[in-house]
């Protein structure tokens, strides 16, 4: 990559080139080695962009209420730009480019960016990819940045836990409500979507959810949970989740928590680069002598490999 | 822990006491602080015992192969340790300890070590565990150590490869040429155990591993795995499989094999050590102020997240 490439990409990126973007979430995906100059560049446009998770078990209306809210935040002539995160597969691909084609209806819109995304390749997995692609999104101007993660496993609670504001959607007769707290969904939700809320049982799962809630103890200031009713098909409810996540917004800024959040978000990113550059080091030392030469020792018993790793590390 | 426990422990483990054994693998899967003492004192004894790794899908007879070499090495006075490795639990129970029951013939017998093993809490994960497993059987006074893995994993491949030999066990009408071509353990088979020999379809296995082998290009010199067949249940062809051990075993000896394969797992597990301890570093300073100090300003954009890793490998 020549030396101008990385500062004109960005510049595009500005400008509102959805290719350039493209291009820079790509580098992220793949890991490309100009990464740390696309950091460096856009550091800047750092917490420009108001960034919302969505997270939820498969079925229960994700790519549907992604695509409502996008709507929403459009007709309120907000920039937005989707990313849907699969940490599962390596390639990007199966159900989530199949959800995308619901939202064929933004394609066309120069005002939304919608991007699926996985971690292969990228130093730090998911932890360090979510938030450097959010970073260059950021740097494109979305004022509005939704990242979607399908299931919820580990690392998709992680991720969606690392946004400003993060939505879990439920479903009735999912038993969703038990499965929340299991996955330990109930901690890291700001705001409770109850989707298809016109089927059958939406109104006990509304219920178990408020029961659970207020179960736990809270401290005076804290954020209460919203649970909101919804159904995406229909397109009804959607503006009750819009005011939920402003009602959320509007108490991040008040109390300080944002900044809070935005510094917990950048240092698990800055750990989870550092970890990834520890491991890459250590594998280049494989093509060096240093870890053949304690091998060595340690199979011919001179060393234990408690006292190898040490010296490796020192070498580092 | 006092300071006197580590020597004690490893004092009765050489004395063949099954308890203390136990008590010094579970602080190899529990990730015990005093495991740099442990490995310490258990280094001179480095290279005494030969590994052999078995591997293979669910359902191709490894506990009963596992078990049938357990006798036959019994029968020429060795002393053998088993260690069954299950890297996908973090607990291990379910099909380990149902299997186990098939060896109770051996629990009896003061002669053979048999332990199901994870690798929960453990730094560096299976690639160091394993290995601080083997040195405890081996410090332990165990001649020959079975290492069998559940499943043909990428975990266990690896897990497997670490052994001075590996047999990779397969049954007819399973597939299991193809697969074993799949999941790369054409690659890591040193023998291979055509098991239920008995059943149709063996022979068609036993000839598509050997047309497979007769594909590759092979560097003179270099070792052609065997194709051994069996029925363990009926306790068939296990004196041919011993006898293919023990032709691997020679081959490794003479070519002097055996001393870079024991050098190979020692850079294993000293890198998954090393980088197992790395990661205990970057979680300590969690608990500093230098990661938060970092993640406040590339929150307010002062600097951008590469850099601040950088910064934090500094301080390690």
């Amino acid at each position: 990559m020549s030396d101008r490439t990385v500062p004109i990409l960005i510049a595009k990126a500005r400008d509102g080139d959805p290719r350039s973007v493209a291009r820079l979430i790509s580098m992220v995906e793949n890991g490309d080695p100009a990464l740390p100059e696309v950091a460096a560049t856009l550091a800047p446009y750092a917490g420009d962009s108001q960034v919302i998770g969505l997270t939820g078990s498969p079925g229960v209306g994700k790519s549907t209420t992604t695509n409502e809210l996008v709507r929403a935040l459009r007709r309120s002539g907000r920039r937005v730009g989707v990313l849907a995160v699969d940490p599962s597969s390596p390639f990007t691909g199966g159900a989530i480019l199949g959800d995308r084609i619901r939202m064929q209806e933004h394609t066309t819109d120069p005002g939304v960016y919608i991007r699926s995304m996985s971690s292969r390749g990228q130093l730090g997995g998911l932890a360090a990819a979510t938030p450097q692609a959010v970073r260059v999104l950021e740097g494109a101007g979305c004022e509005v940045i939704l990242v979607e993660t399908v299931g919820v496993g580990q690392a998709e609670v992680e991720v969606a836990s690392l946004a400003d504001t993060t939505l879990v959607l439920l479903a009735p007769g999912m038993g969703d409500a038990i499965q929340a707290v299991k996955a330990g969904i109930l901690e890291i939700a700001d705001v409770f979507v109850v989707n298809k809320a016109d089927r059958p049982g939406a109104d006990a799962t509304y219920r178990d959810i408020q029961g659970m809630l207020g179960l736990g103890e809270r401290v005076p200031g804290d954020w209460r949970p919203l649970v909101v009713r919804a159904s995406a098909v229909k397109g009804e409810g959607i503006a009750d989740v819009v005011a939920a996540i402003d009602k959320h917004r509007a108490w991040l800024e008040t109390t300080g928590e944002l900044r809070k959040r935005r510094e917990r978000r950048a240092a698990v990113e800055v750990e989870a680069i550092a970890l990834g550059t520890l491991r890459a080091r250590l594998g280049n030392l494989r093509e060096g002598t240093a870890l053949s030469e304690l091998a060595f020792r340690v199979a011919a018993g001179e060393i234990d490999p408690y006292a190898a790793a040490d010296d490796l590390i020192k070498g580092l």
